[in-house]
């Protein structure tokens, strides 16, 4: 009994064990990966456990105007789970069935089960689901589908919302509908599954998604390429885009590549301005043939080494080393994590604008890049210790989107806005299209319960 | 001068010879292909050419709670472009220009362009924009947005909304804005570029997108395979959507088959149940892999005969056939277009459903389909003269949309809903889904003067 009636009541209506109150315990779903400070102290944590757990959940905020945080696997980068003083962390890290049908190559999915545990039970039917942060292994699909997630494979493959065929969706009144369905092709009504998608926890909940899968990739071949210059490097990306399509083409500057050897040791060249891995994963003879163009091109553009590789696991071991490259950033401090994106004429632009940034404040500043997308991730390292050097990488935190915005680029391109970028938001969108945001939003969360404080903090008034 | 105050002051806002008032030459705006009895008398159509046009216009309905029909080559099949009594059609077919960036592989276009325009401007680059709808030489690309148009290449490459990364579109205020961009990856406040995305203009008037275009095409093989039986070919459907991913997946049962061979004269086979049109356009070899198995598995669906060929232009003139399917059924009588799809392995129960609706209702049907999609065309063919016969064929119409409900299937695949099945939109999305459109319908045009009487009517109160 925890005192309060109306609580009491929900928690008699769920699942033994389904709610945490006490103190201690909540603390693990007080945060995720942003490490946001300013992260609330919730009133309970409820571990759903089907859909009509959320519903339970959700009319109980209604009747109270308690707000309501979903979670995945806490594992986002831009706060859009942090908990809300006197609210409701709503995980569905239980909800983690998976059932996939090889006949229509579909997956019916909890929003609590791993990307990763959807790529390996796809596999064991021929099958593959493409999006891939480099967080796969543990992070949730309902956060993918809540942030509209990206990764690695998407400069070919495309990003989360390509492959959502439909929802079920719990909404702001505790109504439970089904958007889209099993079916390649549905033009009947608004596109609402795709509006719900990327919406940040902040128009419903959602409780089971239906995924599209494709067959299985073929073993890519794999490129690296070393670059003397970061604009050596970003002219490659932009002649390998224009001329070829690889399955990834990721960058990363010297900062990352000097943690990244820090932490394996696997030999890379301490000494590059920049390196990209690509990989194609086309029929063997064409793959083979595209890399070998890709390489021509990587020497134009002023390569000092490339390797090409038709090993799987060998190219396999360079892209684990760029997957490696936030947790090896983060041994040296810890870090601010922007995702800002750029056209990729701009690509170049933006990497020397954030060396200049980062030499301006003093802090360092690693960027890893899914550089076939124009979508940057400036690793800002923080000294927990130095307080004048936080306030300068807050100070970069903000340049960097600036710069963003200023080359035609996003604040934010598979992260969320979640609780660390609202501030941005509306100049990034213009007063006119934030405020059409905020008229959606209030017309199906009229009471802001859902997520409040992410996304659309403050909310205009609509006009 | 037309003696309304209003209008006049409108039209001297207007380059000259954009508005017309003379109702003979209004006419021509007041059907698209859907030929809906119902079309209105509309005040005025404006042929916009530039987003201030559409301000403007847009601005004087808002002041004067006049409906504007947004309407583009008016080729659309479900009357979603009518006029309305009393309203403007507000034309965008001057607005054409499409600009290509091959650098960033993508295409900014107004519009009024034909999709064929757009293949044609992409082609000069050695690009590609996939969305193929049978009617790609006359159907224009502001008209394929608004209702996330699909085609034939939709099996393998998707619809529309997959290639739209941004838009300008003029909101029920006549403000214009600009949601997405030139960025593969934006997760920036809402998904609205996608929610416009198949709106069929009831949420705004789109002026501008920005298309993603991908590398040409290789050229595919084709596999021509006939089946005496409907369901030897939609078990060969699903035995090839299973195993394989063809680039293109269509059926045509006997009627349709009739009615293209009346036409064309290339020696179809008439004793035909149904014939599939099936391409691959994997590398060379691979694709004749391909096909190859593709055949094998017809073969054992009972296929009849099949026949495959590498030579693209032979493969064309098979597509030919099939995109002349209506224009040839239409050939027969005035049809009335169906477009509901089903999951794939109800394929079956709905072509088999729909031979019996035919029968029971003493109407003729012709179903072509892009089978591979699970997405009919069932036309059913109308007898202008037989005024009993005409209200059989009404029955139908809705009996087959009622049917693909009953098999889990939408009321429409890729024409959307437009004027002529409004009155099955609430059954088919169910109450609470129905009133979350209409949700978001009346906050982004609460005055619902944006294209009303399509999609939404009777609009219901929001709860």
């Amino acid at each position: 009994m925890t005192g309060d009636t109306r609580l009491d009541q929900l928690i008699a209506t769920l699942p033994e064990g389904s709610v945490i109150t006490d103190p201690a315990s909540m603390d693990a779903y007080r945060w995720d990966r942003a490490n946001d400070p300013r992260a609330g102290t919730p009133l309970a944590v409820v571990r759903a456990t089907c859909t009509e757990d959320v519903q339970a959940v959700v009319r109980f905020a209604a009747a109270t105007g308690t707000p309501v945080v979903p979670r995945g696997a806490g594992s986002g980068l831009s706060g859009g789970s942090s908990a809300v003083d006197g609210g409701i962390v709503l995980s569905l890290d239980r909800m983690r069935e998976i059932r996939i049908d090889p006949a229509t190559r579909m997956a019916t999915v909890q929003p609590g089960a791993f990307n990763a545990d959807v790529k390996a039970a796809a596999a064991e039917h021929g099958l593959w689901y493409p999006p891939d942060p480099s967080s796969y292994e543990f992070c949730s699909i309902g956060g993918n589908v809540a942030t509209n997630a990206g990764g690695l494979c998407c400069v070919k493959y495309g990003v989360t919302t390509d492959y959502v065929l439909g929802m079920t969706v719990v909404l702001a009144d505790g109504r439970a509908v089904t958007l889209g369905g099993p079916r390649i092709k549905d033009v009947a009504g608004l596109s609402l599954t795709k509006l719900f998608v990327g919406s940040e926890g902040t128009l419903g909940v959602i409780t089971e998604v239906i995924l599209r899968l494709v067959p299985a990739l073929k073993p890519p071949t794999t490129l690296v390429a070393v670059f003397a210059t970061l604009t050596g490097a970003t002219d490659a990306v932009m002649a390998i885009t224009r001329a070829t399509r690889p399955s990834m083409l990721e960058f990363m500057d010297r900062p990352t590549i000097l943690a990244i050897e820090d932490a394996t040791h696997m030999g890379l060249d301490a000494t590059a301005a920049a390196m990209l891995v690509i990989q194609s994963d086309d029929h063997a003879g064409a793959a083979a043939a595209e890399i070998a163009k890709i390489e021509q091109l990587c020497n134009a553009c002023g390569a000092t080494e490339c390797y090409a590789t038709s090993d799987p696991d060998e190219g396999e071991a360079f892209v684990q080393a760029r997957r490696m490259a936030i947790p090896a950033v983060e041994r040296t401090g810890r870090i601010l994590l922007e995702d800002v994106g750029v056209p990729i004429p701009r690509l170049g632009d933006l990497v020397t604008g954030i060396e200049a940034i980062s030499l301006a404040h003093d802090v360092p500043i690693a960027v890893v890049a899914h550089a076939g997308d124009g979508n940057t991730h400036p690793l800002i390292v923080l000294d927990p210790t130095d307080t004048a050097q936080q306030q300068r990488a807050q100070l970069a935190y903000g340049e960097v989107m600036d710069l963003a915005i200023s080359l035609g680029g996003t604040i934010t391109g598979e992260h969320g806005v979640g609780r660390l970028k609202c501030a941005w938001l509306p100049g990034y969108l213009g007063d006119d299209v934030y405020e059409l945001n905020c008229r959606i939003k209030t017309a199906l969360d009229p009471q802001h319960i859902l997520n409040p404080g992410a996304v659309f903090d403050p909310p205009v008034e609509v006009i």
